[in-house]
């Protein structure tokens, strides 16, 4: 198993169509668009300048929407998956 | 429904026209031109460096000015929405 | 009305003349030119790293001086405003 | 009157000369040039992040140089002024 | 033997193949490639700004994962090593 | 006289020969040379973000090296000197 | 003898060979590479935000890699040093 480090999340792709299961349709224009994931795996958090730790947003099993061009991609177990920072997470799909 | 992350917020785009309804009318100039919109859903704020998590200055339902350019387009059950950052807000129309 | 977010301000211009009313002439130099206004509202402040919200230093009413190029343009009930952050006024007209 | 924001100070050029009164030479170099002013008028100083305002380390009526091209000229009542940040001072000449 | 300074650590390279005893693959793809490799010592960690020094979350003998092109190289004793700061680890293999 | 302000120090310049009575002889590199100079004037330190001013590690008659290409030249009494920061010093000559 | 101030550190070159006496051989490759130094002489370190300075990692004597290409040379007494930051520090060699 892989374990993100700091304010890093692992998700795996939900490939985007026209439109998804869970309703998004990404729209056609020339602004960047953004991916739907489903997090997989969460880091301990970013540590704030005061020595706190600040636990992420996001916790495995959210279905999340996220910057597209963001990350690194990579393989584990034959399965592809995705290492974001939580600031590339723009929202949880509910 | 979607729920934004930290300090963004999502909003549903209201069309400008030459004269909004509610009086607004975008000028000619080569300046940045200001858009309008109404919020849909706010996160939770940033968090400062003492740990503090600050609440957003918008709420559902306020309609707002923001910075035209600004934000990442998204589809949701068929309705179109832009996910902001809360600095990208300009003011609220009240 | 326009409610300012953060550290920004609502200004009304004032048309920069050769000797304007209020005795600013705007020299004839290849250096930025500050432009005057007068604030009609004013945001609640920008947050401090330690959770204090930081009071602006003008109010609704003051003559300004502020660096000419900034802000966004917007109408509002057919009257032209420009939205300010507060670190763009130079200085009062008192 | 004119009252300057933040870490700005307003001053009066001193035009330089060969040798000026005070006894400034600008020398005939590729560097940077600073040049001289007489400080008219001060704001309440910039603000930390613990909340406390610092005040500026030079007064009304004190002679300084200041890096060359900084600031924002201005004239008011028919006299020429400079507005600077108090970073743009480099010394007081006593 | 080599101690790394501050959030810096040493690593020893796992060579990509398509398919590692680990089970990762790197994909074929214009994405910035991870690469694994073995943490060999670990610096003290960063200082925060209040004095306190945050630890590393990698230890000795940890399998990582990190962005490619990132650290240094440097051959210790005929061994080849490379030196990377803890930003640059992604995740670690359990 | 002149006195700097914040983390500026005045300098008067130690022409840099092959082999300088202090010893100091600079190389024949691609490299940035670095200076010598002897202080003149301290400015009373840069404030942190707690509020305390942290004074110079440097005092009026100390010979110092610099990075050659930093402050600015200021001629004062018929006298040149040079403005720098402190950050701009690399190490006192003892 | 030179006093370094802040961060920074003076060091002696131990010229890299293929192999040096310590063991370290740096590779063939577009990397960037390390080279190895002797402490001479550490500054008093750097002062973080609360006031409090922060020793440095190393000390005289210290055998220490570092990045190529960072620091100040100079000649003092007929002898070549560096003066680098302790950021420049890799590793030390034990």
């Amino acid at each position: 198993m892989l374990k993100p480090l700091g304010d890093r999340v692992i998700i795996e792709l939900v490939e985007s169509e026209e439109k998804t299961a869970s309703g998004i349709v990404l729209p056609d224009s020339a602004k960047e668009k953004p991916q739907e994931g489903k997090v997989v795996a969460v880091g301990s958090g970013r540590v704030l300048e005061n020595g706190e730790r600040l636990a992420l947003e996001v916790s495995a099993g959210d279905r999340i929407i996220f910057s597209k061009y963001s990350g690194t991609e990579v393989k584990y177990d034959g399965k592809e998956y995705l290492i974001l920072r939580d600031s590339d997470i723009l929202a949880i799909v509910q």
